[in-house]
C-alpha cells in the first residue's frame, strides 16, 4: 500500500469520527434585525460598511444559502430559538388574511413553556445565559427569557417603536427580570434625528458579560440581538452621517464595529479558541422601507415574502482553530439549525420527543462538505414554497398586497415578475412555479411547466412537501387573540422606577393583521 | 516638537512627494467580456465561483465605483485604450436612432491613426506589448492591434458569432499580424454544447509571453482580453458543468482559474513585485441574455444602457509589495484611467496635446484617497446620465426599446421603475432625475424635485454638464458607413491557411442599428 492511500485511508476515517468537543465552548448568536443578505461588504454591499463583518468572514466560514424560518421578525426568531418551524411552536395565526403575523404589545400569547428552547438545554448543561437586546416571543411575564433559560438580559421584548403611554405604552427595558425604564421616556431614542446610544450600551453589556465569564472561567451562551437597522433607525453621534447610505448604513457601521469589539475582546481574553461565534439575521431587509431599509443583493423582494429576498439570511461562523478560514459552504442551511449545532458542539443530547425541524451543521462548518435537504419557505402556517437543491417551487405567490400599495410601501420596489409578484396571494399549486435558484438566483426566469427540466424535478418537490405536511404537528396559534390590557402597562419592576401605567379592562378580541 | 509630530510631518512629505517608479513594471491589463460587476464572489455573487479573483482583491485593491466609458463593447474598448470617450476617438454614429453601436464585420471605420493608445505610448517606452483575445477597435488593415502600438496578438477582431461564410464569413483568428485559420472552421467553438478551448488557449499565450519577457528582463504590457463570458457562451471539457449557474458560470470559473494561473506565473517567476496587474470588464452584464448572462448585482438594468447596471464594472488593482492588501477604495473611477496611470507608473509624460477624459489613479492606488471628479455615462454620443459625488442625474432615460422587447430581450428583466427605466428615449433634461447611488445605488428612489436636496445639488450637476461640452471636441465618426465588402473575407495570411474567401463589390450604405 503507499504511503498516499495510507494517508487517504486515514484521513477518510478521520471524517468518519464524529468530532468530540472535550470542553464546554462558549457560545455566541449574533442576530441582526431586517439586516439584509446584501447589507455586508463580503455579500457585495457596495458602500463596504462591514469591515469587521468581512474579516470574521475571511477568519471563518461564510454561508452563501442560509434562511430564516421566516419572513418576519417574531416567528423566525421563536424558530431560531426552537428549532422548529412557527408552525410547530405556535409562532402565528388562523384569522383571516393574517400570514405574518408576529408579536405587538396588544398580544396575548408568546412562547409555550412546552417548547424547549437552547437555552434551556444549556443552561441546564451548565451553561450561563445572557440575552442582549430584542426578545420577541411575548412581552407577558411567563413569556419573558428568564422564564426560558437565560440567567440575564439586558433588551426590550417588542419593537422599539414609539407610543404615547396612553393607548399604547412605550416598551419597557429591562435588566433581567425587571424593567428598569421606558423607551423614549428613559432610554433616549431621537427618532427625529435617528440617535441614540442604544448600540453602544449593547455592546458595552456584551463585553462585560463575557470578560466575566472569562474571569469565572464559566462556559457561557450569548445571545446579541440588537436592533438599529429596524426601524425606526437610530446611531450613536459618533456613527451618524459616516456612512454612504444614510442612517441605515451608519447603523450597520455601528453594530459591525461592535461585532468587531466582541471578537477582539475574546482574542484579548485569549477565549477565542475556545469560542463558536455565529453571526446572522432574523429576515431580509425591509424593502418597504425605502431607503431606510437594507439591501437584499441580487434577490428577489424583501422582509414579509417568501422570495429569496424574505428568507435568505447572511450567516458566518467564526471559531479560531476550530473552523478553518476563509471558507465559502453552499450548504443549505436555516437559523433552525442553530439549536442541534450548538447542543452537537456542547456534547448534550437532544430534547426527547422533540421534532425539530433544523438540522445540526456540524458536518459543514468542520468539513464544509454539503448535505441535501429541503427548505420550506413559511408565512405564517401556510406553505408557500419549498427548495430542494438548486431548485425552488412557488406553491404560492404574494408580492404587496394592493392595500399596502396604496398607503405607499412595496416589499418589491423597482421589481416585478408576471405572475411572481402578485399583489393578491395566488394558488400555484396545481402547476408550481419553478425556479432554478443557482442559474437564476434573482427569481427572473420561470421554467416552462412543458419543458423536460420541469418534468424531471417537480414531482420530487411535491413528493418532499406531502412528505413534510404527513408529519407535521401544529402547535397552537399563539398570535390569534388580542387585547389592550395584555399590553406592558405594569411590568416587574414599574414601580421602583415609576413607570406604572394604568390599564384599561381586559377586553380579549380576534387579532386583526392586514396580510 | 514631539517625536510624533515629527512622524506626523514626514509621513505628509512623503505623501506629497510623487511617487517615482525608478525600474519600468510591468502591466498587465484584464479585461472581461459582458462580465457584471456582481459576477465576482466579491462583489456578492451567491455563486462564489471566482476564487482566484476574490484572492486577488484581498491580496490588493478593490474598487467598488469604477466605470466603464460606454454601455457596449467597441466604444469601452477603444476608450480604454485611448484614455478618451468614445465622442472623442470617434467610437459612435451620428446615423438615426444608433446610440449603442459597434463594429460589426460591415463597418468600414476603426480606431483612427490620429489616435496615440497607451499600447503606442509604452512601445516608445521600450515595452513589448501583446493583447490576447478581442480586440474590437476596427478588422480592417490599418486599424489592427500590430498597426497601433502591439508586438504580438493572438486572437480575433470581433465577436466570436457563427457565421455561414457566404453573406457573412467566420472571424479570423489572428496570430501577429495574420490570421491563422476561422472560428468554427479551424478554431472549434461548438455552440450547441457550449464548447471550446479557446479560454485555455489564451491562458496558455499569457504563461508564455510572461515567461519569455521575465527570462529576457524586458519590460512588457499584456492585454488580456477573452470573451468566453460573451454570447456564444463557451468553457473547456474540464470546466463544462461546474458551476451552480450554467454555461456562464462555468466560463467564469474558467476564467478565473486562468488569472489565477497568470498571478501565479508572476510569483514563480519572482515578478510579481515588478507587475502592476489590473482587472475590470468592457460593460455590464448582457442581461438581455436571460440565464446566459452575467450578474450586475444590486444595480439597474445592464448592457446597452446608461444605468448603473450598464456601466459600473467590477475592477480589482494587484502589485504585491506596491498595492497594500486588503484595500477598498470609493474612487469615482474609469477605464479611461488605465491609460494615465499606467504612464504615471511607467514614468512616461503625457502625448501633447491630447484631451484624456481619464485622470491618473496614482493617488487611489498608493495613498487610497480619494478625489471628486464627474462621471459622464454616455450612449454613443449623447450624453445621458452624469455622476458627481453620490448624485446622478439621468437627461435620459432608456431602458428596452418597444421593438427588442417584442422579441423577447429585455435589458432590465424583473425590473421596473416608473419614468425610469422607460421603453422610448426620454428627454429629461429640462428636469433631470435626481438619484443618491450612496443610499440608493439601485436608482429606485427618484429625489423629488421639489425638495431641498435637489435645489441644492441639481445646478452643480448640470454646470458640470455645461463645462464638459464646453471643451468638448468630437472626433469624426468612425462607426457611420458600412460595406458588405469590407468584412473579412480577405485577411493577411488567409492564403497560406487557405482560408480566403471571394468578396463582394464594394458598396458602402449608411450602418443601421436597431438602437
Amino acid at each position: 500500500m503507499e504511503s498516499s492511500n495510507v494517508m487517504y485511508t486515514v484521513c477518510v476515517l478521520l471524517l468518519l469520527v464524529p468530532r468530540t468537543f472535550t470542553a464546554k465552548p462558549n457560545f455566541i448568536v449574533i442576530l441582526m434585525d431586517d439586516m439584509g443578505w446584501g447589507d455586508l461588504g463580503v455579500y457585495g454591499n457596495p458602500a463596504k460598511e462591514t469591515p469587521n463583518l468581512d474579516k470574521m468572514a475571511a477568519e471563518g466560514l461564510l454561508f452563501t444559502d442560509f434562511y430564516s424560518a421566516s419572513p418576519i421578525c417574531s416567528p423566525s426568531r421563536a424558530s431560531l430559538l426552537t428549532g422548529r418551524l412557527p408552525v410547530r411552536n405556535g409562532f402565528y395565526t388562523t384569522n383571516e388574511k393574517a400570514k405574518n403575523a408576529y408579536t405587538p404589545q396588544v398580544v396575548v400569547g408568546g412562547i409555550p413553556d412546552s417548547e424547549i428552547l437552547f437555552s434551556e438545554a444549556l443552561q441546564e448543561a451548565g451553561y450561563r445565559n445572557k440575552i442582549i437586546g430584542k426578545w420577541h416571543l411575548g412581552h407577558r411575564a411567563q413569556y419573558l427569557p428568564l422564564r426560558h433559560g437565560f440567567d440575564e438580559w439586558f433588551g426590550a421584548p417588542n419593537c422599539h417603536y414609539k407610543y404615547n403611554n396612553k393607548n399604547i405604552p412605550n416598551i419597557p427595558v429591562y435588566r433581567d427580570d425587571k424593567m428598569i425604564g421606558r423607551y423614549y421616556d428613559d432610554i433616549k431614542i431621537d427618532p427625529e434625528r435617528g440617535l441614540s446610544n442604544l448600540t453602544q450600551m449593547y455592546i458595552e453589556e456584551a463585553l462585560i458579560f463575557i470578560e466575566k465569564q472569562a474571569k469565572k472561567k464559566q462556559p457561557f451562551m450569548l445571545y446579541w440581538t440588537p436592533d438599529a437597522t429596524h426601524t425606526p433607525l437610530y446611531a450613536s453621534e459618533k456613527y451618524r452621517g459616516r456612512s454612504q447610505r444614510g442612517l441605515y448604513g451608519d447603523a450597520v457601521m455601528e453594530l459591525d464595529a461592535g461585532i468587531g469589539q466582541i471578537l477582539a475582546t475574546l482574542k484579548k481574553l485569549n477565549i477565542d479558541r475556545e469560542t463558536f461565534v455565529f453571526f446572522s439575521s432574523d429576515n431580509g431587509a425591509a424593502t418597504y422601507a425605502h431607503q431606510q431599509g437594507g439591501s437584499n443583493g441580487p434577490f428577489l423582494c424583501g422582509k414579509q415574502t417568501t422570495f429569496e429576498g424574505g428568507h435568505r439570511e447572511p450567516a458566518v461562523a467564526w471559531w479560531p482553530g476550530r473552523i478553518a478560514p476563509g471558507q465559502i459552504s453552499h450548504q443549505v442551511g436555516t437559523l433552525m439549525d442553530i439549536y442541534l449545532t450548538l447542543l452537537d458542539i456542547a456534547g448534550i443530547s437532544y430534547p426527547k420527543g422533540v421534532e425539530f425541524d433544523g438540522h445540526t451543521l456540524i458536518s459543514a462548518l468542520f468539513n464544509n462538505t454539503e448535505f441535501e435537504r429541503p427548505m420550506f419557505y413559511y408565512r405564517g402556517d401556510t406553505l408557500f414554497k419549498v427548495r430542494l437543491g438548486q431548485y425552488k417551487a412557488h406553491l404560492y405567490t404574494w408580492g404587496t398586497p394592493q392595500d399596502a400599495q396604496l398607503m405607499g410601501y412595496h416589499y418589491c420596489p423597482g421589481q416585478y415578475i408576471v405572475n411572481v409578484t402578485t399583489d393578491q396571494m395566488v394558488d400555484h399549486k396545481k402547476e408550481p412555479l419553478l425556479f432554478h435558484l443557482g442559474q437564476d438566483p434573482g427569481e427572473k426566469y420561470i421554467i416552462s411547466s412543458s419543458s423536460d427540466e420541469y418534468k424531471a424535478v417537480i414531482g420530487t418537490l411535491l413528493k418532499v412537501v406531502e412528505e413534510h405536511k404527513k408529519t407535521l404537528k401544529r402547535g397552537a396559534p399563539q398570535l390569534n387573540i388580542c387585547d389592550s390590557a395584555v399590553q406592558n402597562w405594569s411590568p416587574a419592576g414599574c414601580d421602583e422606577v415609576k413607570r406604572c401605567l394604568p390599564s384599561p379592562k381586559s377586553k380579549p378580541f380576534k387579532c386583526q393583521w392586514p396580510y
